[in-house]
Parts: structure tokens; C-alpha cells; sequence
């Protein structure tokens, strides 16, 4: 089993985990929530997203909310833009790297984002240059990589094209996400393999959710296949609301766990994020699906008990 | 990404799920579970064991249940047995095999049945012995065999010391079980990797919990060691009263689930499963944690909504 020494984080929780929560978080909130992320050396956060706040409240305070980050220099901040306007949004507020998604399948592009694929890819081109002309850092997310709840299945041809086209552009990173938790490992091996031994030079990304268990899974599948990015969300919360059936994308301390026990390092201080993950789920007030901020390490030992628990018959 | 055609689910949630609930089944309601089970072609079933009836009154009834499983032949029931008492009460009751269960940890061991590490491989010659009189199955499963809650890490060689101790008798099949989720992929694939290649000649599964969300990723490693049998527990209900911590067998829905996504073949049928699980959390009267049960199936699609979900801004 050959795996990388050493991957990436990319924290989603504050933008893809929050979005899917009844409770709307304040700004002060989300910066608590942030500073401890921060103490526990998460240093790529997507941390909001330009989108209307109507129809996204709990996005609606992201230009407040970046205010307080801007002391973090070292960090890379990333805000969502789902198209031209977004991206100026972000411009105005400051924002250095944004991340531009649109989905692989039409039907679940059209209902997120009122185009075809083909025409997000067709305004791509002048996010581009919007992104190129301002200094501004540009990832794409090509959500429904691994399936859509529409359509079903989207063929690996489809996503190859699709980075192809991408590729003639200047581009950061390029994220294949699983928006709807529909892919399986072996699947996730396959597709990755393939992209990035078309594409050594370029780095590439994987989203999960764990909507049907498989997230970690598919984390080791990508792992193998040489995947050295990875989204995770805090404690575990997230989902997608314009795809039915989404629940929870990968639990961040879930993730740096399994990598940590496998000797990958992540450079994230894990008691420090089972620390941010146990506040998270007071200020949202329910459980978080996260096992390790409850389950504890895997090295975490236990006391011998003075009396014996034997079931002998 | 190379796995194996087909594999065998061994269900244990009538006996490692259930020994935790605070709801004792009755003996009808453990049949109705069973029969869904069988409907759903699970032909593997360890149904109950033969411990003391105080200690844990969830399996008290193991002897009235079996029973009302004497018309299935074609089926392989088995009882856990922690010593030669149990073995013989068993055999009393008509049990055609067993599972003997020991830790690889001392510590571990002590607690759950009273004697060491050694004391255990000692008695099972005599349990190995009474089998082969009586014409019954033994398994073996090894607790602990990916780490102790008390004592930490297993040193591998310890494993592979015990197992070789193991095949001197008449054994059908040796379980290595991650009794409290402390398990990693990487070390599932090194340890079973290792096991296959010294013994190809036998059969050996394994048996995860998901305590620290990884069950999934730890079944993939084995597959792509080449483990082929792998326990599961109805729902994801489980955990083991003695091992302090541990929570959740791996749930036989979603690994069924994500082996068939993968093209690797169960013989079960999923939608029956899923009809059994949600009729357990039924009875049980709580959540259970499985996800498929929940989510539906990959393959679910959803209808187009009428009204566009788009956020832009």
C-alpha cells in the first residue's frame, strides 16, 4: 500500500458545512470557530462563499466575516464564487483566492447555477481573466465528478474533457467533488489514476461526503492513486442543499486521524481540532457525525478495571 | 486498484450488535430479524452465545432461539463460545458450529474471560478436541489483534506467533477482529497482507468496528490484501460490553453497498437488508448508525425539482 508522506487539508466546514445548518452563525461566531482552526495549524480554509444571501443566510456575513481575517497572511483563505459577480464581490472585499464551482451534470448545474456546464465553462473564461487581471488565486470544484442525483452516473470521459478545457486557463488546483456522496472507492481510484497520470503537473484535489459511509474510503482510494489534497469539514457537518439526499462531508478530525495512524502527516494538531469540533457542535447545538471527537485517538488507552467484566459461562 | 470477485459476510449483529443494547430482544423478535435476514439470502449468521445468562441477559435466550433455526440447513449458524463450558452447552443445544474468541492481549484477555493469552491457547486444544469428537465447526477469533485499549499497540508478530499456534488443530476459519476500532487501513493491509501470503491455504477474516469512522477503509484495505470474509452487524449496531470505548460494528448495508458499487459480489440482496435494518431500529427503538439505510442506495435518483434551488447572486 504506497501512500503519500504528506497531503493537504482544505477545511470546508465554515462555507460547505455551515450552508446546510438551521442555525446561522454571527460573525463573532465564526471567528471563534476560525481561531481555533488556526491554533490548530488548518491553514487552507473556505471559509464563505459569495452567493446570494437571500437564498444562503448562512452566507450572507461572509465579506463581514473576512474583516477579521485579514491578519493571517500565511494562510490560504478561500472564498466560493459561483460566477462573475461573485468574483467581484469577493474582489471588493478583499479576497485573495476564490474558488469558482460549477457541475459536471447538466441537470445539476442547471438547477444550482441556471446554465449548462457548457456554459459555466463558457464564463469561466472571463472569471479567468477577471481572476488573472486582479491577482486574484482561482481553484475550480467540479462538483458532481463522481455521479449526479439526476443523471446517475457521468462518465470518466466527460471529466477528462472537462479538465482538458479547464487547463487552457490559469488555474490553481482543480477539485473533483463527490457533491452527493454517490461515489465508491474503487471508482475514486480509477478516475483519479487516470487524472493524474494525464496530468503530473497539475495539483488535484478530492471532495467527499460520507452520505452512504464511504468517505474514508474513497479518501484511501484517492491516497493510493496519488490524491495529495483533500476536503474535509469540521466535526463532520455539510451537505449540499440543491442536491437531495447530501448529508455530511468527510469529518475533518476523522481524516487527519486516519492519515496520522497511516503515518501521513498533515501538519494539523489533532487534539486542537477535536478542541474546535467539540465547540462547533455547542454553538450549533446537536451532535456533530464526527467519531473521533468523541471515540477519542485510537492511542487514547484505558485504565484496567479493579473488577473483572469476564462473561464466562 | 486489485480486489476480489466475491465475497462472504458473516452477519454478527444478533450477537456482537446486540450484546450492547439496553432492549433485550425477545426470541420471536430475534427470529422475525432472522428470517428478514435469511429473505435477503445472508447465508452466514452468528446468531447468539453461550456466556453467562447475568452478565449478559441480551443472549440468555440463545438456546430458545436456536430452536427456531433448525429448518434452515442450507445456512451456516454459528454460536460464540469464550470456553469449553460453552462449547458443550452448544453442542447440548444442537449448535452445528462455533466461534471460540480469545484476546491477543493479556490484559485484554483477562477481563474478558479470566485467564491469559496462553491459558486461552491451552484450553483450546481441549475445545478443539471436544469439536472434532462431536462434529462441530470451530472458528476462532482473535480480539485485539490490531491493538488493546489497555496494553496499546499488538506487535504483529504476536498475530502471526498465535496463528501458527492456531492451525497446529482442526480449524474452519480464524477471524482477526479490531475489537475496539483502533485499526488503520495501512496496518490492515501489512498485517493481513502478511497472513495470506504465509497461509493461502486458509481461510481468514476479518472483523472491524467503526469506532473511529474507519471500518469502511480498513474493509478495502483487507480486500486489496486479499481477505475475502469479512463480519458485519445489521444496522451498525454493536461494540463489545468488555472493551471500553468501542462503539458500532461496521454495518452490513453499507458494506454490502459499497462491495457492490465495486463490482465485488455479496449473493445478498441490499433493498432486503435495508428492510431489515430499518425493522432492528424498529424494535430496538432507536436511530441506528448506518448510513445506506438512511441515504438510499448510490443508485437512487431523484426528480428534477420543478423550481430552480440556484443561489446565485
Amino acid at each position: 500500500m504506497k501512500l503519500p508522506e504528506q497531503v493537504t487539508i482544505y477545511e470546508v466546514g465554515l462555507r460547505d458545512g455551515l450552508q446546510l445548518e438551521s442555525k446561522v452563525l454571527t460573525v463573532d461566531e465564526k471567528v471563534e470557530i476560525f481561531s481555533l482552526l488556526q491554533k490548530a495549524n488548518v491553514s487552507q480554509i473556505e471559509f464563505g462563499s459569495f452567493v446570494h444571501p437571500k437564498l444562503v443566510p448562512q452566507m450572507a456575513n461572509t465579506a463581514a466575516f473576512h474583516e477579521h481575517l485579514r491578519s493571517y497572511p500565511e494562510m490560504n483563505l478561500v472564498a466560493l464564487v459561483p460566477n462573475l459577480k461573485g468574483l467581484e464581490l469577493a474582489k471588493q472585499t478583499g479576497v485573495k483566492s476564490v474558488n469558482y464551482v460549477f457541475s459536471a451534470s447538466n441537470t445539476h448545474n442547471e438547477q444550482n447555477v441556471r446554465q449548462t456546464t457548457e456554459q459555466s465553462l463558457e464564463n469561466f473564461k472571463h472569471l479567468s481573466q477577471f481572476a488573472s487581471d486582479n491577482e486574484i488565486n482561482l481553484n475550480v470544484t467540479v462538483a458532481t465528478s463522481f455521479g449526479c442525483p439526476f443523471e446517475g452516473p457521468v462518465p470518466r470521459q466527460r471529466i477528462m474533457n472537462l479538465i482538458e478545457q479547464l487547463l487552457l486557463h490559469n488555474i490553481k488546483r482543480i477539485t473533483l467533488a463527490d457533491t452527493t456522496g454517490m461515489a465508491n472507492p474503487k471508482q475514486v481510484y480509477q478516475l483519479t489514476k487516470e487524472v493524474v497520470n494525464e496530468w503530473n503537473n497539475v495539483e488535484f484535489g478530492c471532495h467527499f461526503h460520507n452520505t452512504r459511509g464511504m468517505g474514508l474510503s474513497n479518501i484511501l482510494a484517492g491516497l493510493e492513486a496519488g490524491i495529495t489534497v483533500f476536503d474535509a469539514s469540521l466535526g463532520g457537518i455539510g451537505g449540499c442543499p440543491f442536491a437531495p439526499g447530501a448529508t455530511g462531508n468527510v469529518c475533518t478530525e476523522d481524516v487527519v486521524h486516519m492519515l496520522e495512524e497511516m503515518g501521513v502527516r498533515t501538519s494539523i494538531n489533532l487534539d486542537g481540532l477535536i478542541e474546535a469540533s467539540h465547540r462547533l457542535g455547542e454553538l450549533l447545538e446537536h451532535d456533530l457525525p464526527g467519531q473521533v471527537a468523541k471515540a477519542g485517538k485510537s492511542s487514547r488507552l484505558y485504565p484496567v478495571p479493579n473488577k473483572t467484566t469476564s462473561s464466562l459461562c
